[in-house]
């Protein structure tokens, strides 16, 4: 059973998952796949090697078996499992609980070497509406509280199998991280009577320079203090603290920013490995007024180490006016 | 110039570097050193390809010469420049600074290919002695507010060159994982009339389980709630929360507990690539009583990706009782 350990020093919660120790590694030491799409656990005809999808979009009505354009299926080697109580308790000095949660694995398409940036628009559409899905089920479980979505494409953004897919964990305890940065958008509108985000994204569609994509609904902009050269948030301009609150219509034009962004990227920086992060609201916290979900794209160009280790802050050598210029091929 | 941005989200500041672009990169793609001692500006003999140093210690007179055992120059490609005000201003809606502050890299020996677990044990302690020595010089700039030191070895951990060195950069502002840091400390002071750190040190020497080494003044333990696989921290027996006031006299003690550690981690992981991270007090506040510096020694060997960019929690494999006991040759 995983565990969850309280770190005294920063009050955050570790996942210790020693499972996860024995999977297998599908990309080489250097970075190359080592795969083939008959062998891989993700690919048409391989449903067995999974264990059972807890959702799917297919043609027919079957079960784990070929048909299927996506599928959501729970993680081999999950860091938090769903069975047992949280049983939370003092270890001596410490505290633990057990790791309950889920771990999914969307698999974005049966396609093996297809990524998001390839697929047709509508096959985008789904995966991001798989989000909202998983998230709406999952939710329904009140041991959770967090849900973290994420994409990790290529081996150094951190993939162990090259086949497109997104991630799913639902957690126990919300991240620090996360209430962190609730509490200085909640300080925000008590000052202002405004939610920041919308206040950034009005401020940047006003200066214009930072931003890679616009359309009725979603914009596109490298944040003016990005962490990681070449990383963008896509906001919808439409207030909302939660991404399972997006209506239906809108998947489409998110799934157009969300492409459109992966391309250019995939263009100028030769297809990056890159990460997907959504920061959406935790379950247990009204944050209806000064929250206000975003997507995050961070292509994986540099390396990090200690300093990076020890400040949590970053050193990043491509000002995000000038990654927009570049993406826009307006400079090469 | 480089220049400092102020993330309105996390209220962080992050640093832009455009220089550090253009930084030759001498580790292949797989990771393999593509860096001949022959050209490398690290190894002796070749002085006149780094920026003159700072300080050296050396059996002649001379400066940016061969003789020395170790040497301190400024980073050719710095993250932070010393020139200049900080000319603290807004931009719009945003807020920035000019990158002011220091960036050197420590010449740990003339060997390129020796790192701190291969070398004498008082070639170790002068490395050590080294991180006061430049800590107590940069901090005579009263516009600089925190030190972060740092090692990156091996590609995998950030390093670009190979030959073994450790980095400084100086800041003028204090990272707000470190302002965190504090308070929680500060709390568990105010709470208790006691050191958390010192709790936390003799609580592990009580259970002895997660405690790797152990000498005179030092404790070497793997943290209860650790973020990565067989991390380890190297803690002062005696309270203090700076790392600028450890008595000289013990740096041999520290550079033993020290070398001991990478060395087994050396023997058990097949000399893994590492990051060591100092943890010490800024200088703009006085927390004499609550904080306890540390080292952070960080071997590398499983990869992040969304979630961890997302939560700022990780997944660990290895929970810090096996690490212990694997790392003593108990088992493994």
């Amino acid at each position: 059973m995983p565990e969850l350990r309280r770190d005294p020093v920063t009050g955050g919660w570790v996942i210790f998952s020693p499972e996860r120790k024995v999977r297998p590694q599908f990309f080489g030491p250097g970075g190359d796949i080592v795969l083939t799409a008959e062998d891989c656990p993700f690919c048409d005809g391989n449903e067995a090697m999974t264990p059972p999808e807890v959702y799917a979009l297919r043609q027919n009505h079957g079960h784990n078996i070929p048909g299927w354009s996506l599928r959501v299926v729970p993680n081999k080697y999950p860091a938090l499992r769903v069975e047992g109580d949280l049983d939370r308790q003092p270890e001596g000095f410490y505290d633990k609980m057990n790791g309950v949660g889920a771990h999914e694995v969307i698999i974005e398409s049966p396609e093996h070497a297809k990524g998001l940036e390839l697929l047709p628009l509508s096959a985008v559409a789904d995966v991001l509406l798989t989000f909202k899905r998983r998230i709406l089920d999952l939710k329904q479980d009140f041991r959770l509280k967090y849900i973290q979505i994420f994409k990790n494409q290529g081996s150094r953004a951190g993939a162990t199998i090259p086949h497109p897919h997104s991630q799913v964990i639902a957690m126990p305890v919300v991240p620090l991280v996360v209430v962190d940065e609730l509490n200085r958008a909640q300080v925000h509108f008590q000052e202002k009577e405004r939610c920041l985000y919308c206040d950034i994204i009005q401020h940047e569609i006003g200066v214009g320079k930072r931003v890679l994509f616009e359309n009725s609904d979603f914009v596109v902009a490298a944040p003016y203090a990005s962490s990681f050269p070449f990383s963008l948030n896509l906001y919808p301009l439409a207030h909302g603290e939660r991404y399972e609150g997006v209506d239906d219509s809108l998947f489409a034009a998110m799934a157009e920013a969300l492409q459109h962004s992966l391309q250019r990227l995939a263009e100028v920086l030769e297809s990056p490995a890159y990460n997907l992060v959504l920061h959406t609201a935790p379950f247990d916290r009204d944050a209806a007024r000064y929250f206000h979900w975003y997507l995050e794209i961070i292509p994986i160009i540099g390396g990090t180490g200690g300093f990076e280790l020890g400040t949590a802050s970053y050193i990043n050598s491509v000002p995000p006016e000038e990654a927009v210029k570049i993406l826009k091929g307006n400079i090469g």
